[in-house]
């Protein structure tokens, strides 16, 4: 986490930092004993006294191997008795850490939609705005038929709500398995295992994340955000790709809103956001990949090493993420289009745009002839826009 | 493919091998072909004829960067006109080839299901008959609580269950655009935009595959795919590291059904299922995040090396998971259990394992007696399982 | 390994095919057989039968987990004792296939060598012919300050000869180490550890590979070639990328050879070797990597599925890498500048490539006088050219 | 950079850290302002004003899509003229960036060999100790044939010395092109381009770096770094994972030399360092790959996204492979070794152990007298490991 290692990375803020993780440690062990007090279990409990307790970073993480060892030891001699007795009970540190990380994730994901709001409506307006500015379509770098820019747009859109759907229909899971994943010491609190998931249903809601069963090895939860994520970066930079073309002054289509300079090129109008993205689709995969190696790796009732291999690529993708979804919402949304050179470029390789037609014994005349679906494919990407942000709103 | 550099490569069959690859253009072609016809436009093709002629490999497949080329040539060469004259009329070879792979995708995904129906009646069997077989709780490699092999056994249920219900989930979509998205030939052959898209919906009826907009250069469709399979590969790996880590003499408390011999040692019983699928697990991650680093380097109206370089990682993935797949059925179904192994160690570990009920000052007197919620996780496992095998059916 | 798959794949021939693993395993045990013989302990075994003897595919590899168990049993049923009863002495499955896949990876090499000698010859005459060919030079995609086109040819070199002298450095080790890698069996059979010692090496000497201590468990071996190999294609990459941005038709600074065609467009000329180099180049990292994920998984005395997910991956980036050579090699080989393109589009952007001399308060008139050290860099790049081929040939 | 979500990573100190590449970047500056001073250039330039300016964060680094651009902004608002006027005159901030990057690899560097001396030694003495602790061989996780401890260390010794013996060799460059790798600003400066040359080399001289070329586009310095990095975390990890087995409870052979604790149960004695270092292991190959991938997407004279996609995966990678070999170290210091145990155990599978030696028909009686070469091998890695100490202090 560093601007000046990953320049952008101030637009994630907080998400994912150490404040965030032991605020979500926190959260998670007070809504656990808020459960444990409103079960009539820990009546003596005060989990108002534990929200109020100032965040502290645990001492020596280290030496236990995750962070919670040492965080719970650390409030435990903050908390007055009985409420220190009842903090953590019958919890292990996966499950404090699993449902923290899930929160975590859920604020990230919270801030993607925003950006994806943005976009949707940035891609959607261009989309309508050039329905008809034609320009070259381009494969394998070469001009193929006539296209326009909404197209691209559109195609843009699709992008990225294929992305961003799937990522709204993650599910976050909350952890609760105790030791060994058998809830034993929560149902030695509480009197029996059914009791004790009742307790973990009443965690999952007290949180706010979905209801599971305990999933210490079975780690596609977290392969799911990770999927997800790195899918959402995917989509930003084949944006970003096109826009870096597209801007090369020999096409000159397409133009940052506020180009970067130079340490010596006064001249220079670098288009940095998309540079940024696209340097962000050439990483993403392999923190999302390193996500499925770990789950691959879990053996026993909990891994040695597979779990704690997790959250660094997790934190790093996610905040990736957000920072991508950032900076494509802000080049949409300024994006400049110069459809005059877009269809002078067109016009004048006429001939080739339209061979495929000739070659159809095809009697269009002219490009915007020769345009096929593109009006109601771009019409099926903006009604699928406005679903989108209607039932996002 | 070989089995010599991937043993068990040949439980893949024939998926995703050429004449499987070709097969599929073929079908996609006559199904194009079809759709032409029943559409009043192509009256004069005959779809019989094509899909009748045996399967061709295509000559000199480089030089025009794709398979598809030289295959729709020698298709031509091979058909009387008009049929010739109409074949593959409006499609570009993408087309034919995204939904050529998406035929094979489903070939693949329809094999999985199949093992995954066995792997769960078979890891449902050893939790049933397991709920009551106490063992040893490891976390960290150490010794945590007591546990049951059932709930091993409901925990790898619930692992491959995450994993396969996604994979089911998964849209495969077909793909029909033209040169460069627009549907400009389509439209051109039978009027107008509107029409070309009423084609392309036939199509996907045609071959069985999801309606979709032009996925050219927005391949989520394929990366979906590709993080549903190696989720299923991971969960395969997390059974085989269990069975490792248990069949290791020290331990034994599992057995492979049919374990391997040495070429040197007359003795060895090495689990080589297990050993395979680790390797599968071990694997898995790096193609399914080179499908991604494919998506994210889209570009243009079609990619300049970005989709190309998604044919062999899927290949590979979707054929390595379905190897995985079937030996970790087998596995589940032959695994040799043994019971008084897992109570001798939990007994003998009876200190340790109940280290943690004595802080929670509980007075549960054996390892039995202190097993949480195990029986009701099975059950929920059970349930689950006993759904996914009716809805399959 | 599929032409349909990987287009291009032919140009990698019989490398690393099944054939080619058995012939290599032959050998291995064929050498063994003879340092067996000529160190005068299987005085009796002849082997010239074995080095005789017709391939055969082993049956039932996946029993085994291996393909030499079932390879070793095959050949010691076609052999007459007293040969096939030395056959295999001493050796585990590891030692035969570790050093069979080294012999496959040296012969990889070779043609990769072969290759590059190509590369360098082609490209230094690009340097050379274009030190004088004044073009933009480009820089976030944007125009920065002049260079020569002589300049990006030997900035190509440069990136060859760093992967091409790298690979030729990596040792490739023969491996005998026995059951556990102790040689335990090779030294019973000739005496003690100390002739057990000087018949690995002999082996060494008889194959032709590099002298070990055994490496069953510390796979750098394998890592380094991947290493060396991904480098190769990253080299290629960064020259496809170039001609990719330079063919686009609004650029037009350069052409391939013998572009592609398209299933549907007449006029198309796709830079299908670039095209394919990039997707070599887009996909390598990730076999790559998953060497490396196989060697931080080794464990034991041999590994529990680590050793056995080299395999695969070592061969498709082996494969790939030879691919990726040759296309390059034809890419540079052919290639078509257009150097008035060139000097037309950088006097049009004159102003803006001249703008960081202009800042420096230079007095330089014209492009051709700020090429700063263009020409003694692409000296140099030549001289160390001329060093490679000197010594390679 | 994180202790709660990397434990341990507080031994990475302040590597890499932004202040670090801040100082990094004024030593490249001051380094380039002397370097332009002693060639009586910028006479009136005072380097030692700009040395001992304080480092200050740059504002707005996205901006500019890389640190440089602000950083030289700020030093130059708190230089006093001509001082001021002289910064950073003739380069790049590709030039800053890149050679800022390849100190901090070399601090890197230089803190994983004291930490490898600290591993060599500490395996060569376990090597030494234990050339007569006969314990099982196992071999995909079966008792094999009997080896003995020492043995193991020795491969531990090979697996480190490998890895670190390619580190040592992997050459760090300093950057200098100018802004499209021409040098042509330098040459304005300075007179022409063999001038340039000059200080180019002299610069390298400055800061301690290799003389190169530019490699602005070249990547395979920063891909070295990497595969050389992740080499070592193999290593690291192959180390762990014996540990890991090897502390199981059931197998008890070692144990870490301070064992963590668990949250809930008093008893747990988790090999902490070990499932830390196994975690790197997983994670390692990602950020390592991502080098690739980034060294593959090079284009044109400076990339418009690979090179900004290095930065972060280097510094994550440096920083993993720094804790977990200094975590290596430490584990190997302290390891705690049961000899007793492992006897226990052989001699518990005598028969298992001793079955390839009856095949063979080998008269030895013993476990003792079945152990091939082990302490020829043992030495051997000893003298190496003596010879890398020796070269190395």
């Amino acid at each position: 986490m560093s601007e000046l290692f990953w320049p952008g990375e101030a637009r994630a803020g907080a998400l994912f930092d150490d404040d965030a993780l032991l605020a979500a440690m926190t959260r998670v062990e007070t809504a656990w004993l808020r459960v444990l007090h409103d079960a009539g279990v820990a009546r003596d409990a005060d989990p108002d006294v534990l929200a109020a307790l100032p965040v502290q970073t645990p001492d020596d993480v280290e030496a236990g191997g995750n962070p919670v060892i040492g965080f719970v030891a650390g409030l435990r001699n903050r908390l007055p008795d009985p409420t220190a007795r009842w903090l953590h009970k019958g919890l292990t540190s996966q499950d404090v850490l699993d449902t923290a990380l899930m929160l975590c994730a859920r604020d990230a994901a919270d801030q993607i939609l925003r950006d994806a709001r943005r976009q949707v409506l940035a891609a959607r307006d261009l989309a309508v705005a050039h329905r008809g500015s034609v320009q070259a379509g381009r494969t394998l770098t070469q001009h193929a038929v006539p296209t326009t820019f909404g197209l691209t747009a559109a195609n843009w859109l699709t992008g990225i709500l294929d992305a961003v759907e799937d990522l709204v229909r993650v599910p976050l899971p909350m952890q609760l398995g105790g030791a060994a994943g058998t809830l034993a010491g929560v149902a030695a609190v509480v009197g029996d295992g059914g009791a004790a998931l009742e307790l973990a249903d009443a965690l999952a809601a007290e949180v706010g994340l979905a209801e599971s069963v305990p999933w210490h090895t079975s780690r596609r939860p977290v392969t799911r955000v990770g999927d997800a994520l790195v899918a959402c970066v995917d989509a930003c930079g084949r944006i970003a790709n096109d826009v870096l073309v597209r801007s090369r002054p020999e096409i000159g289509e397409l133009a940052e809103p506020t180009p970067g300079g130079s340490s010596t090129m006064p001249h220079k109008h670098n288009p940095v956001l998309s540079v940024l993205i696209r340097r962000a689709a050439i990483s993403a995969p392999f923190p999302a990949a390193a996500l499925h190696a770990a789950a691959a790796a879990a053996v026993d009732e909990r891994p040695d090493g597979a779990w704690h291999a997790e959250w660094d690529p997790l934190r790093t993708l996610a905040r990736h993420t957000v920072v991508a979804m950032s900076q494509t919402a802000d080049l949409l949304e300024g994006l400049v289009v110069d459809v005059d050179r877009m269809l002078a470029t067109a016009s004048a390789a006429r001939a080739d745009l339209l061979a495929e037609q000739h070659a159809l014994a095809n009697e269009g005349r002219d490009l915007a002839g020769y345009l096929g679906a593109t009006d109601l494919l771009i019409a099926a990407a903006v009604q699928r826009a406005d679903r989108f942000v209607k039932g996002d709103a």
